[in-house]
């Protein structure tokens, strides 16, 4: 059985509730229960996670080593600052797919870069919360392809 | 009736043959019949378009003007140096999808910046023949919840 | 009534007892006193928040949220580094000054970039704990101007 | 007895005429005026000046040594591109604050940089008309705890 | 009745009398008086200036609001340095055209920027004498659409 | 006589049909037509051609060395990416003048560097169609004075 | 039998015709010629191949896949510009010498790096048309060396 | 009595677990070990703490104040992009060696700037786990040679 | 007989007032003085000038037009922001030599670029008021070898 | 039995003679003598040799091919100009620690790039003469585990 | 009779020795006495010379003076940092050819810019010992064509 | 008595005999005979070097101390290459002057920066032969205030 992880950085478990223009109005929680039941129906064990702080995301990154197979993670304002997260990844050796709500590319310049972007299996973005459902098509098409060889 | 047209740049047309450590194993002919299979069932007429000359692309998005509701373009190298592919695109007016079937961000540094995702609606990059799909999941997302507006 | 929130950034709980000669010998404690006999003056309810954890200000900040009318931040640290806290800060969509007790442009070039300063009410730097006062007013003077619209 | 000088660059004798949502709808001379009864009350001697040349305003700080014990400046556009004020301030050996109507941070990236900053007491920006209190506040503060030492 | 400002900077005085290569072999003199000429047969005021001094060139365009419809100016070396000037003009709310007789673009490379062009109404550069004519058909066919609408 | 002939690259075929905001209601067909009276009235042969293609543009400057005498370009999104292009204008010896309906200063950054001004007769931007007509005169009285010498 | 293909890029078909001071007074026709001796000579089947067009050249050597044992090519401008030309070489797999006629290095700064240079088995740039012999010296040593490997 | 404390920053709670290529095969524990064994011997109070949070490792830093002599800190990717541990180190006033198991200048270029290194006695790079007694070595070293002024 | 102009540019005239450990003792009419006796001496004729405006050092040297065999300059903060200055000098064409008290490339990074520098006859920084004597005997060895072509 | 070289290039000869704030009172000379005493210790071969010529530093490591184990090298200002001295310590294939007595992070910019560092062993840096110990001691430790490889 | 120079800078005496999947296997000997043959056969009087120091190349290239024709040199790691070389190859005047036996182009990128280039004949990388042939052809028909101007 | 040495760097030696329009057509000897009869008419005993070795310029450098008050230098191109230059003369504590017949600041863009220049007394630039008699001037009236404090 296939056990997925979704991380959600900084600020993201305020979605839904400000901003809306820019980040859509379904709040985190929506969006982790249409990924629970997606992946119910794929057979396949989802776990979530949300913190704004950067060591607690380390944290559960390394406590995922031995137990996860892949990770989704939108990294929020961490994406572009923090080489820990990316040390965190790189370390665990887990797959895992960077994903966005908003289109990083059309925001300011500092969000054009990602410290996790060059190693991810792939990168979604600006999709609002379709992004997570492609996120999990993706990294499941991605595990299946590998499962093969 | 939506009607989608897939974009292929230059040198696409070569997938499955060349590099498959890099693009795969399966050609464009294969990527083009799944898709094909997949608009089919969902109801959606797709058209696609692969051509090496940049002027050749933009003559192919003028034509959609007024035919296609949405673009899903893999600009390949163009992705990087065409500023005419960008202002057809905008100057066409139609929503548009940048996809990827490597992961740019791990290839050379000038393939980092892309002319085109700033302005589309969404950028997936690294899956594989798979980020068709979900460039189409994600497309099709992206205009019902407009239709919704 | 108006809420104020002070939020002090890392190592500003060390003020007073090391480098005097570039932060002053005033500690954080006798900074507070003085700004709540002020807010108490005004008549204004004041809140203050001192952490070392970017996640805990984070937290702080979210908190804020439909309670306070203005925030008094000076991030130290983090001014410089954090794109969380200026999410943060944006998402709250909570007016606040941004205010640092050393002139940041004489010291070290990565101190001259603030993430948080394009987007605040305005910027006071180098009064040491006068800019706390400083701060105070002019946060309220934009509230009552605000107010009058 | 303490005597400042107030020195405006090039434009501000347009403030409260043009481009009101920039910069407020208060002219120069109202804000003069009520800097004056401050200091009146503060028994504080005040001049002010304003120039939209770059050689008088050298020309006045020149005159200010001697005279004057601190400098309230808004240097305008000279604050991005006169090496020849920041030259006089620095060889009047007057202490100065820098100040702005207008948050500088949140303008054009030529904005961004002042050739006064690294030397001034402080710098107060973003806040209008109320920036000029706040700089006479500041100011005063500064030459308390100088007096002190 | 259409008012027009024309001004000169820096050096321009000098026209006709140094560096023939360069700037042609015409006077500012005859320029203006053919462009004098020009108005006059256009039914338009034509009003001239030029100095040398920055802060002058400030003054003059501060005393064409109300006057004047319209700018056009050969900022001189000052097109390059001048935010003071940028400032006046975006104040004066004058639409402008900025203009040289030389191609600044095959000169020095900071004449390659310009602090004026980008909310100029267009630029003309490199045809001698004749870049004075084509500003000034260039701006009254720009006042003459903004009429319209 | 005088053979002008006038160059339109990618996507002005568009004119007057997308983005009238930022090009103008015009078409290019009206643009043509216009300049073509304005080119009979003064004697002069005119010819014109549009491609979105590069080579095609490259292949139509070669055609006209020993036919033509100045050419007017607009090179569109070419402008700043087409080494070919300039090339191909240097090789001909054809003097040419640019020319750009928007004012490129003003839009991104990637359009403020042009690979064909500086080798230019001159450069005309932001007039609209008037540009075309400002280009024309230009280059005429360049024709002129080279004559006489 | 060994197949070369000698690829020349946009304007090299103007050679002998324009600017000798730059690229000699030799034709492209005559360099062919020469090389076709050479090549006859050394009983090895050369194709040569020139066009203006991107798309054209990238199509050229997608052709060559399985026909060719080695490419020379003088890129001309897209040297400097095209990535799509740099994908085609790489996925077609087969080895590449650059050249050029001029010295690239003593022109205009872009002219200084190529998109193909770090992937060809060596560049040969400044000899005039003696370039031409010298690629095909080197490209045959390098196939006898890799041929007896 | 001499007291040192070492701190490991992010995910160096996983050496010798994952990337032994990168890392080597040594746990931390048996690192610390080693090294207390070293401080018994030397007669010297060695602490240890490691942390991924950026908060708590500025935290301890504080606590160290008054009771260390000396810290030796590996602070993994903090180094890179931590100004907040800079802080603390500066304001403890307490000398530090900066220490790396792995060569940080033969990786990702974003690990050649380290925020730390400046004001360091002096850094150790690329020893694997034998950084951390030269780092103990280079430490007592500076403290004697400190004492005998 | 040789006519030499010596410029000092902004703040120049407060030499030997103010910040003595920069600029040295002496003020300027003691320089001016010595430079006076210096040029009688040797039986040339010296002007002396200076200003803060940058305008007024414009206006100067156009008057040195057809008067003045070789300037000497001192133009202070105006050398590393005044393009009109270096257009002013360039369009005289009267030879000159650019002089500093201090050593410019000891102080502010802004100060190491000169705008004049590349064109002037020679440079001589950092010998405080022997600078000016130095600069009097470049230039006149530069008008006798001059002369003697 | 392991045989060391230690190189020190230009002006380490100057050792204990001047400057000693930035590089102690130590010569080279007791430097090397205490060096030889442990290596006599450790039963290891320690040759050294010191030069103020890059060639002859390039010649000296060229020698050592065949004959050293490892080198500790100081190569002072070399350090971060002499691509022949990367070149000649790579061709020799021996491993090599980088070593400095003073910390170079705190010094001019140019001394933060090393041309060696990123194919060192490890790089010592800061410690004064202590420096030379602790690259013994790391450069044995990296031999001993490579042997028993 | 032509006499042609070979230098070959720091570290090519170790050719064929080190590293050979870069340099490949041949001995500078061995090149040099290939190019001996290749220069008797054409009749032409050939000199050699090597060195690790700078100050011996640029010494032996002074010698060259009106004794050599042309130069074919391979710098090494100086032709990346030896502005002397430069000088010694310019102000004697005499023509030469930069070759290298790897691709400079596909190594660290302080490898691509080269002091030497811009003023050579030509440029010859990538092609291993055969460089040196192709070189000397290429320089011996630079020569012949001079001549018959 | 004042001990003076000039040390002329890489290719000096062959002034007079290339490249007169850069560098005149006096020789060294010349240049060098002049200064002793200026050394001699002044009671000071000059010292004169030339070498266009690095190692040999830093051996020189180092045999001055305690010998030589000061120094003038012409470094040539080592004057933008060599740390290990600027190092001799730091660590010399000798006070220099930094001198060159050229105006560099009019050549490459390489020659603009100095590793010399910030810790000169002076720097003199452009004047030719004059140069080295400005220089001894400069430095004599240097030591003669210094002597004087």
């Amino acid at each position: 059985m296939i056990n997925l992880l979704l991380i959600n950085g900084p600020n993201l478990n305020l979605l839904g509730q400000r901003e809306p223009s820019l980040y859509g109005v379904q709040t985190l929680e929506t969006i982790e229960t249409e990924l629970y039941k997606k992946a119910e129906k794929a057979g396949i064990k989802l776990e979530t996670f949300q913190s704004n702080s950067e060591g607690s995301l380390v944290d559960q990154i390394q406590k995922a080593i031995g137990e996860i197979d892949a990770i989704m993670i939108n990294a929020g304002a961490y994406t572009h600052t923090s080489v820990a997260l990316r040390d965190a990844l790189l370390s665990s050796e887990i797959p895992y797919v960077e994903l966005h709500l908003s289109n990083t590319f059309s925001r300011e310049s500092f969000r054009h870069k990602s410290l996790l972007a060059d190693r991810a299996v792939g990168v979604i973005t600006g999709f609002g919360p379709m992004s997570y459902q492609l996120a999990f098509d993706g990294i499941l098409s991605f595990l299946k392809h590998q499962d093969r060889k």
